[in-house]
């Protein structure tokens, strides 16, 4: 089996190592990932300017492509264009922090898997719900390692990925693999603004993660409870419930 | 009412003004754009580096708030921070470019409306299906009023929004509005590859959009028969018809 690893942290990140380590017991890796960190660039294509793509290696062997683009470029351009066989399956991660409720339409994880389930790639994203970059990755990997191995067998819908969020936590404390929806808990956004010493202000993107509504089995909620959530996704946006009374007033 | 209008294509784009034009015949328009073109940015957010908003001015009077990030970053700043009241209608347009079927999960037009949404503030996108830059608006300007003058009536049920795309079309052949659902139209992708004068190569994404399966009430099918469509969006991904069934593999 081949398999499409990328991430939204960048080929140098902590989590596509433990990634591509993981991945290797189930077949081979290759690797095509953003040159550098591309946080919250939501499902971002570059079209305005050409990409450059960098075979890299690592331990005296090749460890895949760096990509002067976002994680959706560097799938689009690996399956098309750069790899010499259309892989199996594409994993991406493993993204530090959460990416649960409405992070999922902010996540560049999520999009390169969403790019690979839209070229009929059995996709998968994998997130460890903390920001701390010194966190173990032990526990993110052997998930990744053993949702991945069921994601063919699957066989989701065309258009269905899983996006997969895994708790910070001990081994003791974890509790094991739960089948989620997409949480309601939202940014409450604020900016930080500040004074250059030119006295011009510039604006800081902070805010506060807050659950808007308690929905049963909700990823966001069952991770905080030490589960991993499993969330099947799909970038259908319809709101079907609607369009029969909408036409109604037009 | 107040409106906030933005846009994708910048604050100089030929699209907002005419957007703008159109608002203001129902209220009073304030305007957060990006200060230069974002193609593509989906929903990307500027969390990395601060975000630079300067006041400008046209036709001797203030027209808006330049921001140096994404559309979803204009209206996040925007209401939360730059705008002394809280918007009514948040309309983001008029895009050069359709934002039909896969399309709107790049669109960073569609992510701004979201946005609005996210903050429980109604909220339309609105795009001319063309790339043609001379393009005439007057017809997307007269649709974009339409719509918005019937949007805060409609009562959407929370998180979601309005996609409207407009045909380029001469008025003699336009059939009027139509409620839709998200087409099945993607890209086949391919890369332009061409070597610089290092002899290096570099790749210019390229594509062409073809419809995988004919839905009925198509976006994008009904807005090449003449017809203006609206399609009800949200940001909910999960796919809830496969919840039961992935519930019993893991």
């Amino acid at each position: 089996m081949r398999i499409l690893v990328t991430n939204d942290d960048g080929i140098d990140s902590a989590g596509i190592y433990a990634l591509v380590h993981a991945m290797r017991r189930l077949g081979e890796v290759v690797v095509v990932a953003p040159d550098r960190q591309q946080s919250a660039v939501g499902h971002a294509l570059t079209v305005a300017s050409p990409l450059r793509a960098t075979q890299v290696h690592r331990d005296g062997e090749v460890f895949g492509w760096a990509v002067s683009g976002t994680p959706a470029d560097c799938v689009k351009l690996g399956v098309s264009t750069l790899l010499e066989h259309r892989p199996d399956m594409v994993v991406s991660g493993i993204n530090h922090g959460s990416n649960t409720s409405v992070n999922a339409i902010y996540s560049g994880t999520v999009s390169a898997a969403t790019e690979g389930t839209l070229m009929g790639i059995p996709s998968m994203a994998i997130s460890l719900a903390t920001f701390d970059e010194t966190a173990d990755m032990t526990l993110a990997a052997e998930v990744a390692y053993d949702v991945a191995s069921r994601l063919r067998d699957l066989a989701l819908p065309p258009g269905t990925l899983l996006n997969v969020n895994v708790p910070p936590i001990a081994r003791e404390n974890y509790k094991g693999l739960r089948v989620t929806r997409q949480g309601h808990s939202e940014w409450k956004d604020s900016y930080d603004v500040r004074t250059d010493p030119q006295g011009k202000p510039y604006y800081w993107l902070t805010g506060e993660f807050v659950t808007v509504k308690e929905v049963e089995d909700a990823d966001d909620i069952v991770v905080k409870e030490g589960w991993t959530a499993i969330t099947p996704i799909h970038y259908e946006l319809t709101n079907f419930a609607v369009l029969e009374s909408l036409r109604t007033r037009f």
